[in-house]
């Protein structure tokens, strides 16, 4: 009944019944997403992933986003995908850590690309993508998180497939049949944070989720009850669920709202203990210090408990690392998470200075810092809302600014600019080449 | 540690270390695998996924096993692995119900078509891609399976990528991030069961595999200890395991050596319930036939307790039908199992007489049938080990038939007596294009 409800629900959603701010929204998310992608399409990663794409004669169907280069179709998907996570700096639905953009947004722009379709057509998908995939993760959070899975890939499938059946029309037992053939490949081992495979989970889940629904479209044939099947995805993957979740203020409440956008290049749990470490380095200079300590609820503690990280990606989930770097070089962007800053010297010699405290009476988006002089003095602060969350969003100029400083040095300046003016616009475009074409 | 110590073992095991007898239930391994795949080769689930991969503008690298089709390397192993699936009629290993050379064979064939490697380095990659995917698939079950997963792809993702890095000579550290890269891939809802994503499963499975080994093999990092780290494989996707079972007896037991061959195209759990209805038919006519009832494990009844199946594959999954076309055509291969076989009235009228009863105390494997006639006689019969038990295998004859009579119909039968031939006899042959010619 879930699956059935949900695309019930999905069909009869018109793009006029989106609202207005959720549109906005979906743009602004768009543009995070393009920009984080942008930024990490020399990394290693996807050098390596076009590498291979290459290696299989793969045609020029759809364009690597600020490359030259194009490949098919799925290695597009796929490669734009991993690109957009790679920095981890990509966007968050803080209720349940999802980066909902990532396995959505590259079949958006493939799709879109390939067969030439209306924007507003690329919008509805987009936002139903996201809803589909954050409403499943509400279903499902936060025993499936805890059991292990990354659920930005593990539910993402389901948005990546949501997002392909919007733009190939699909009916209703096929976009349920998509969602068959979408979800029977949830996977994604949180084991592999930290390393390359991390990003490569929504980059797969967005290919395996456009694939699903071009085998359903050509007449593949799948379960129509794969989200409450009793060996389907709630019951397989989670330990308790509330698939209710899944329709429930369906067009009242729009979860891609509560997508928040990061100013770190790190996990949103790190963001408060880089707020505090920034505003505590106005306090003294670093050989003046004694010690910080970061007190966090547990969870975050958990999440970023790398003592000693040896690469830029490690780094990411080390508290000793992004408080070490905040607090030295007053930011935490991609620069503070080059591999060479995680082995400097004087970084590995500050990060001994910082001590996480783990406490459950502390919220997970919160973190009471104290500074420690050598003298014995101490300064003490509370972050309570870090820039970028719900309370303390990023403004559109600092979205801008986020995207500028990832894309110029690869597109340029102006190219950075011209994008950012046609996604905030986008409706008023006739097709995504208007975007491609700047910045390709 | 266990990660390390598997892929160690993999590393050192050379093609000499492999007994001869394994090397030759490989073959036959083999042998079975291609015969069902090149069996279900035109079948309409092929059709679609061939449709899909040449709407992507492939390139002609390796052959669709008994098509004249070629796509790129991925695209080929996902169709190969697929097609091996769809009449589940491939090998079993019995203990853990898994599949073992639907995720591992399709790779040793493409790699070894694209590479032209030597014949005995694609037995050992053959060899040890399934030794892997069995002893994890050991180490996870019952749980695992019990959880919802289909272990020929959860656990085949590991033995693609196995035998892939074998033939790319990856190092020690290369296999361990391979696994890790596959490992994280792991999926296969049971709730597919009886729909065209079932056999999508080792297909996905064996692409993923081989995608993984070639992303390690240019460089790209994953975790090395996949199997046994907090939020690996075994914690996450299993609810008791036992990892010591990934090593145990390396070299003295071959799992191999376990797998066997059905003589029926469905679940192997039917195959007594099948012997047993055609052993009854002897007794008695269609219609002087008032019952069938069929005592056997409950585990059995619960996988096949569709009553009213309405689609070949279907039928599969339904003891019901298994045993009513048993019966009535003294057979169970594909052509029983067809969607016309299926809702054909008599066989309707015919599953309203056949009664399972589940009965822990009786053998999985084993079924204890009575036929009860309409004057009240009654005929009961025991049948302890299947045709295709390891306790009563399939002869190279019987396996010799069943590859003619899948095969000739496809290409031709003296085609297919050739590729017996040559897979028989692999390791004289220069390389796999011996077998792939004769098939073309």
């Amino acid at each position: 009944m879930v699956t059935n409800n949900l695309v019930e629900h999905l069909l009869r959603t018109s793009y006029k019944d989106i609202p207005v701010e959720v549109l906005e929204h979906g743009k602004k998310s768009i543009l995070n997403w393009l920009g984080v992608t942008i930024g990490a399409t020399h990394h290693p990663s996807i050098d390596i992933l076009l590498e291979v794409a290459n290696s299989l004669g793969m045609t020029q169907q759809v364009s690597i986003l600020g490359r030259p280069n194009k490949t098919d179709l799925l290695s597009a998907v796929l490669i734009n995908g991993t690109a957009s996570h790679v920095f981890d700096f990509d966007d968050t639905h803080l209720e349940t850590i999802h980066h909902p953009s990532g396995p959505v947004a590259p079949v958006v722009f493939a799709l879109g690309e390939k067969l030439g379709l209306p924007t507003k057509e690329l919008l509805r998908a987009f936002v139903l993508g996201c809803e589909t995939e954050l409403r499943i993760a509400n279903a499902v959070y936060p025993s499936h998180y805890q059991n292990g899975f990354h659920i930005t890939s593990s539910t993402g499938v389901f948005g990546a497939a949501v997002a392909a059946g919007v733009l190939l029309k699909l009916d209703k037992e096929k976009m349920a049949m998509a969602l068959g053939v979408a979800g029977t490949q949830s996977f994604g081992l949180r084991e592999m944070f930290g390393t390359m495979t991390k990003p490569l989970h929504p980059g797969k889940a967005a290919q395996n989720g456009l694939h699903a629904a071009l085998l359903v479209d050509k007449g593949f044939t799948s379960s129509l009850q794969v989200l409450e099947a009793e060996r389907g995805f709630a019951n397989v993957y989670s330990s308790s669920h509330n698939l209710e979740r899944v329709t429930e203020d369906w067009g009242n409440v729009w979860e891609l709202e509560k997508n928040s956008f990061k100013p770190y290049a790190c996990g949103i749990v790190l963001h408060p203990s880089i707020d505090a470490c920034i505003q505590l380095s106005e306090y003294a200079d670093p050989d003046e210090v004694e010690e910080i300590r970061l007190t966090v609820h547990p969870y975050v503690h958990e999440l970023t408990s790398k003592e000693n990280p040896k690469k830029g990606l490690e780094g990411k989930f080390s508290i000793y690392h992004a408080g070490a770097i905040a607090f030295l070089e007053k930011d935490a962007s991609e620069n503070q998470f080059q591999d060479k800053k995680v082995i400097a010297k004087e970084v590995i010699q500050f990060r001994k200075k910082i001590h996480p405290i783990a406490d459950d009476q502390v919220d997970k988006d919160k973190v009471v810092a104290t500074l420690v002089l050598k003298g014995g003095r101490t300064k003490k602060l509370v972050v309570n809302h870090t820039i970028g969350s719900l309370q303390n969003p990023m403004t559109q100029g600092i979205l801008n600014s986020k995207f500028i400083n990832l894309c110029s040095s690869v597109i340029g300046r102006s190219a950075s600019k011209q994008a950012i003016e046609r996604v905030m616009n986008l409706e008023e475009y006739y097709s995504i080449q208007s975007v491609v074409e700047v910045i390709g």
